[in-house]
């Protein structure tokens, strides 16, 4: 007989159904015993009252994962109105031991770095497991935006010969002798590529050797990476990044709305054309001294709160960083010396994505590097020795956008196993 | 103006339109000038007869980023049958130096590691992109197969604490000052997954320190994974492979149809039911010993050509692999010591996936683990101590696959910036 899960469970009604599942609570009643069966699509209630039936369930703790046998019967208070009678069950695993905390509890009762020691475990929850429903849909939604603009999927490499792009906070490898690092983003790549392909999106694993320990840095991320060419500027990639925006938040409400619904998840609209404003003024109208080159995040919270208030927007560009904030490839505002073409998008009052409009003359590059050694950059130097057109980009950090979507107070609440300075397992 | 691809230019016959692109070629007759240009749909030809336009392109050499505004007009005998006359040429870049291979002949003239070294440049050459839009097309067929049937998309980590899966060929990481390691592949992460979605896959990187310099070893490539649990044994893992490969053969087909026409890919069908043969059956037909415990790459293509002769199909499955030959997670065979209840699928007489059922029962994990510090486990072993139903899985590596396709003798023809023994960069 084949299998029929939780979720569809109430359209069986009269039925001898089979379900199959992880024993999610037991409540051993006097006259009668309740087994809650949980697989991937929800939980559904079966009745046990065979004493032989009740005698084997008392052995099966819970986790333990069973099959059952068993007819549908309406019964209002059961969940999704059907439950399974006359049950049998077959244990179809060794009884599982217990976890260290009650899965079946409507919130874990267990602090962060429990839950984290025992990830494997604690994400069958299904508020912990909600959030990578989330994340899945988000990505899908990343992909098929990007995928009806001609873009193309790309996997660069994760390990490199220098630590150019930043210099700082790599990871180092020892590559069959030599020395090698982990990748810190694929911006260089994806640049390359946009020589090729014009547009290019990678979804992969960076890495990050934070020596920081706080809510919102990992060793290990996922960046959702696009780049594309033939723009006029910055501008252009915001446009982009904006119908991306909608399309990652759209795919989470169609592809996750039990997640969604579960984790009470504010979804934000996202205006057609987003609110966007220059650094200077951002930095005049947070009363910022006109030196500083970067916002702090009080200043984002008070954009945030100004976006919502003045354009009725979750989401508001702040555009112009100065040019000392940023990276080497970044393409200066024309006529405004100092500040560049980049921007950043500020979610609610706080950073989700940075992006800009980069170099793209080889002369730009070499007076960019300055005294630097080229020989480093060679592979990434000859794109655009041989002709690249205007071009730009923006990264999404998967776990910073679901942890803002959902409200989490520390991304690693929503990071399957996280890597940071002090976890390396499981 | 807004721009024309060249993949466009056929439907504007009569129209002013301003196309964008690289300098494919140029052909400087005596009374007219040809440039080919190169965007990342196709090629246009614009036809210069205008003194100080034929000047101006004189100095653009192959390779140089153009926009250029003209008149389209019928011409039968140029690409696509329109053309573009009295163009504005607009460099918008500096003339770009020449590649050291003409990107603008059908073939490059040039040996593999020359093409590798400058693989930002030779990318651009048609047919080298092709094969990298086939494998985005694969890789777009594999997850929407996956979605359509209840996986959940996951990303795990690349950094772990052990090298435990394999216990060789691992790269090592200096983690904060600690011993860590790049994962070999997701295998850990995807069957802990099984435990909280029942049905997972990732796209995603996996490293091996390969010490062979071979046509088909990389250090790092991409794996397309999956795992699936509540199963009754291997065959239904091989069933959810065959819709698998069957999706992925038809996304390549509706999705990067122009590359598989330039690569004159010879499409394979992939039958509703793949056949099957058991290992010691394989291994009696190729007339290898009986003790024997693996295939040979000329068993594997004896194979390949039984199962076209005698099923009509390019892909045979080999199941029941001897237990010696594969991980300790495998599940073996019941009732036939020594075998497995393990595959592979054998594509054109090469061996293309690995899968198989996995051990479930936490104390099979034990008893399978021997004597090794179990400790070095306890994240994976903790996923089956609280249980965990039946399950398995498979894995295919994307450039393997796309090799295949398209008949590339050397795994790095289709590989993006391939890393191996002797390979770091670009």
């Amino acid at each position: 007989m084949s299998r029929v899960l939780a979720a569809e469970l109430s359209t069986r009604d009269g039925e001898t159904v089979r379900l199959a599942g992880w024993v999610h609570r037991r409540r051993l009643l006097k006259s009668v015993a309740f087994l809650i069966l949980r697989d991937a699509t929800g939980l559904a209630q079966v009745v046990v009252t065979d004493p032989d039936a009740r005698a084997l369930l008392e052995t099966l703790g819970e986790e333990t994962v069973v099959a059952v046998t068993g007819q549908a019967k309406a019964n209002d208070v059961a969940p999704g109105g059907v439950e399974v009678v006359d049950p049998t069950i077959t244990p179809l695993t060794e009884p599982a031991e217990q976890p260290p905390f009650d899965l079946y509890r409507p919130e874990l009762a267990a602090a962060l770095p429990t839950l984290l020691d025992h990830a494997p475990v604690a994400l069958r929850h299904p508020r912990l497991r909600a959030a990578h429903e989330i994340a899945a849909a988000a990505v899908a939604g990343f992909r098929s935006t990007l995928d009806g603009k001609r873009f193309v999927e790309v996997h660069t490499p994760k390990i490199v010969a220098s630590a150019t792009e930043s210099g700082a906070n790599v990871f180092a490898i020892d590559y069959f002798g030599r020395s090698a690092y982990l990748a810190q983003s694929p911006q260089f790549y994806k640049q390359m590529m946009v020589g090729v392909f014009e547009r290019v999106y990678e979804v992969g694993p960076v890495f990050r050797a934070e020596p920081h320990d706080t809510a919102r840095h990992l060793a290990q991320y996922t960046s959702l990476d696009a780049e594309l060419g033939f723009i006029e500027d910055h501008y252009d990639v915001m446009r982009v990044l904006r119908d991306v925006v909608a399309g990652m938040v759209d795919a989470v409400v169609r592809r996750a709305g039990p997640a969604v619904e579960l984790l009470a998840v504010d979804v934000p609209e996202v205006p057609a054309e987003i609110p966007s404003v220059h650094f200077a003024d951002a930095m005049a109208m947070v009363g910022g001294p006109a030196d500083e080159p970067d916002l702090a995040p009080a200043h984002e919270r008070w954009l945030g709160d100004w976006a919502r208030r003045e354009h009725g927007s979750d989401f508001v560009f702040v555009t112009g960083y100065p040019m000392v904030k940023r990276p080497f490839y970044t393409h200066p505002e024309p006529g405004r010396p100092g500040y560049s073409n980049s921007f950043d998008l500020i979610f609610r009052g706080l950073e989700l994505v940075t992006g800009g409009q980069r170099l793209h003359r080889f002369s730009d590059y070499v007076a960019a590097l300055g005294g630097a050694d080229l020989s480093q950059y060679s592979g990434y130097l000859d794109t655009f020795r041989h002709g690249m057109p205007p071009h730009g980009g923006f990264a999404i950090g998967l776990e910073r956008f679901v942890a803002r979507l959902t409200g989490a107070a520390n991304v690693r609440e929503v990071t399957l196993f996280p890597r940071d300075l002090n976890r390396l397992t499981p």
